[in-house]
């Protein structure tokens, strides 16, 4: 799990970084890097949108290969699995500026067997991998307020340990890569069944004469308050979702922690009825809303009835 | 739903109030109002009780009735449905003392249909009526943290709003007498399944070689934090159960609660799914332990399997 | 569980049957019994009934008593469990007339708490007590092919087996009383499921382009083949519904069947889920319908999308 | 969605049809074919297979080319997706024989995905296709009475009906290919819920003091009797579980089914209900038990508490 050569500790001053993939995630990230002190490699797709942190003395590569030469470890954000890979496989890609002494640490979001394949060739050149998806979006990234769910190699994550707490508020190693993976979908899956269980009660209060509002307000105030029911209860009582996270998004971690259930042969009935509703919800037309739009699953049918 | 005679607002140094009920919670809680400035007239079924609250000012009654004479408002809090009707309803009970111009208001935790018997009986004899079943014990009630889920006579809600703040932080008026227990209800519905749900995450990460208290520690930080999950979530990976709140009281909730969306015909899938695994839970003879124990019959057989 | 006295074996031209509740039933079922060479007496709340069965040889009764009195073995067949308490327990009623020697048999559907209130009051009058719902309408009450569930006391259950056979094709000797009650809830229990899992098989062909009469035809020819399916298939697949058995009806028996889990600590996770969906019908102004009509509720919002 | 050249119908002593993939199954059909007078060519992997058959007059081909070179219409029976992509694709496979006027009729049972794999190399080279999913065993085959599940080329299935009724009972065309596979898991799918929900029954049934044999009894006369019923209920009374169709099969039919249920956004809480139980029953470690073990998930800890 821990690959050979012997991690230097990162350092502002001391340690060079490498970021690839500047969208509005990265840019935030490199520029907390660049203000720590770090000296920092930055590569994307698109070189324009690398200007600004040049001007904030970046130094810009022109392949993800030359990121890894120039630098000790080498952060990735980037958009989806494919990406990844790409950017870490291709010929000028990661893997192939990768030498012992060198590590990669990739935060975007993918799947396991991603981690899992880009970890492994990492390692055949000498390297050390870290998968790090983040849970916090722009806001938390420009603020460095990101959460860091890591998995891979425990020295390399000793390692980067000081620029993991500039860009983030926490960081957790997990296990090998995959573990973070894992760890979105089992917290996405609770989200989404609590969220299903929350439509309920306000469905349930709604029948028997309670305000939706007093509702939020007492959970509030218990112990099972959560930001999240502070956050979306207003609108659902008022029936408008605009998207934060789309409600296909969610279905579809439903689906794959209930598939990861199926392979561990551990049943999980409450995520299987969340799941039944966010599909009635898609089924709705309602799969670009966000998730909590699965309230219109809870309470659909009572629209109905009421023009009856 | 309001009373015809005016209800004069409590005010300390002006208004006597009542309570009948003294244990636990209404000790701290008529404590409270003394030391708030109102003069207070008690009553409990064993006198020995009332002794420290003499001491402190209190004028100890001889029946409910005597009591409710005496006070223009009167709070009562009394361990069930069948004490807190034979309280009002008895010969010498609150609803014989009652009459224009005073109002009872019972923070017990009883059901909407003996609220409504009561309401109807202290109404017939003039008087107002205020169900007010409370969230929070022994410590809130010491503190005045009290939370006061009211319904009934929303005059007489207005009326006792000072000495409801010298108990209570939070109050809330919802609607007729029965509003109250409909509220707690759906809220602890909505609990019901959250703790089950949040087992279902548990269990999950467990089975992929996640560490519980990683879940935990994630869950704390996210939009999904709650109270509950900090405070029980270290003791469910330790598979310990200490009852709080007993598991069979839970399920109890759950089944109160599909029964009132049968009535009102909203279907209730997560808490139907949760209620089975209450009822799992029972049949391993868990009923006596705390609710969160339904842990164990989300991930029972695994234990069964590592045995083989 | 066994009465006393003993009981002689009912037989053609030697024991004097009695009949309590000439509606559709007990006029089918009285028939065969006076076809089959009893003598008979009986009694209507509405004595019109009777009419015809005197033209054909019973001797008709001014109460329930007097038939009692007249008969060896009585049969009820009364319209709810109120009828049947108040047939039984009224003063001119079954049990007034009963001594040791006699037997009363209630071939109505009730409850089990029912039977056993009449099968006390019975005992402590000396008679033996059977309760014997059945399963069967109109057309198998005519040509004697219903089949009795019975509990209570086996020695009365052997003395009229006799005229058990008269009118059905099948009895079953279950337990104590309650034992019928139990055995109904169970075996509609699991048809409503079945019910709902069959809408699900509709729904899912539906939207992969099958038709749904080659479901109804393939199901059919093979090992899950029942007549509920070929019966009802075709009218679901045209979204017809009427009534034979009332959807309301059919959701009171899960809702009981749950009841029933709960109690005994049995988790009953379809039968949940299933009564979730009826429940959605309900709700969807389908409770007068037949039971099918819970394909309504597991394919209904398909409808709303197509018209989008 | 038809092929373009005409195709003949097949006729005892006129049509050459060709056979591959000769075991139990295959061997038993191909025995009716030449009984029923047709010239029968067969191939087989491991050609031993086929010495039964040449004795009884079938001519023995030495690849699936040289069987479709010299047939009209070739069947195929495979064990796996694999098998039947194999003997399709490969260099000297069915579709390097194919040619306008012949048709391949695969009999296998495979995914959606396969069929359209193939019926699109075979219509490239000309020629028709028809998926053919059987429903019966080894007896069935034996004795014709197997039922055929078809889709693809609706002027193949009017063509080769004649040697279709010769090896089954029934026949259904049922749309473009992929129809097929997918009756299969509608009807396994509800299979499989039944299978659950009756296990329900029985378990609450022993919980209130009834006897399993009753129930079977009783459902056996009624409207949900079926012949699974019948078949496994005496079995699951007696707690055994010799496997007919796996457990883990069935759980994986269900898996499928929701996937499919979640690709045209129909939800399907009973079968995730069931799916649950299912993979409860994988955990006890009953896998590689008949399917109807899942009765162990449903009453599983009840025989814990018995031993408390």
């Amino acid at each position: 799990m821990t690959c050979n050569a012997t991690l230097a500790e990162a350092a502002p001053g001391k340690t060079v970084l490498g970021f690839v993939g500047i969208g509005i995630m990265g840019l935030a990230m490199t520029r907390n890097l660049i203000k720590a002190g770090y000296e920092v490699v930055v590569w994307n797709r698109n070189p324009e949108k690398c200007k600004p942190l040049e001007q904030e003395g970046a130094r810009v590569a022109s392949s993800p290969r030359d990121v890894v030469s120039a630098a000790t470890y080498t952060f990735a954000m980037l958009s989806d699995p494919e990406a990844a890979l790409d950017v870490a496989l291709r010929p000028d890609g990661v893997v192939a500026g990768i030498s012992p002494g060198k590590g990669y640490i990739d935060v975007s979001t993918v799947d396991a067997a991603t981690s899992r394949t880009i970890a492994a060739a990492v390692r055949s050149a000498g390297g050390g991998f870290l998968e790090a998806p983040v849970s916090g979006s722009k806001g938390p990234a420009e603020q460095g307020k990101l959460i860091f769910l890591t998995a891979g190699d425990e020295d390399l994550f000793a390692a980067v340990s000081a620029p993991l707490d500039v860009m983030g508020k926490a960081k957790f190693f997990l296990g090998p890569e995959g573990a973070g993976a894992h760890m979105k979908l089992v917290v996405n899956m609770v989200m989404g069944a609590m969220m299903t269980s929350f439509a309920e009660g306000l469905a349930l209060a709604d029948k028997v004469g309670l305000k939706h509002q007093d509702v939020i307000d007492v959970v509030a105030l218990g112990a099972i308050a959560a930001p999240m029911f502070a956050l979306k209860g207003p609108a659902m009582a008022a029936r408008s979702y605009n998207p934060a996270f789309p409600l296909k998004h969610q279905q579809k971690d439903m689906r794959l922690a209930l598939a990861l259930g199926d392979e561990v042969a551990q049943p999980l009935p409450m995520a299987a009825a969340a799941n039944s509703l966010y599909i009635a919800a898609r089924r709705q037309g309602l799969g670009d809303m966000d998730f909590s739009a699965v309230m219109e699953a809870v309470a659909a049918q009572e629209a109905d009835t009421k023009k009856q």
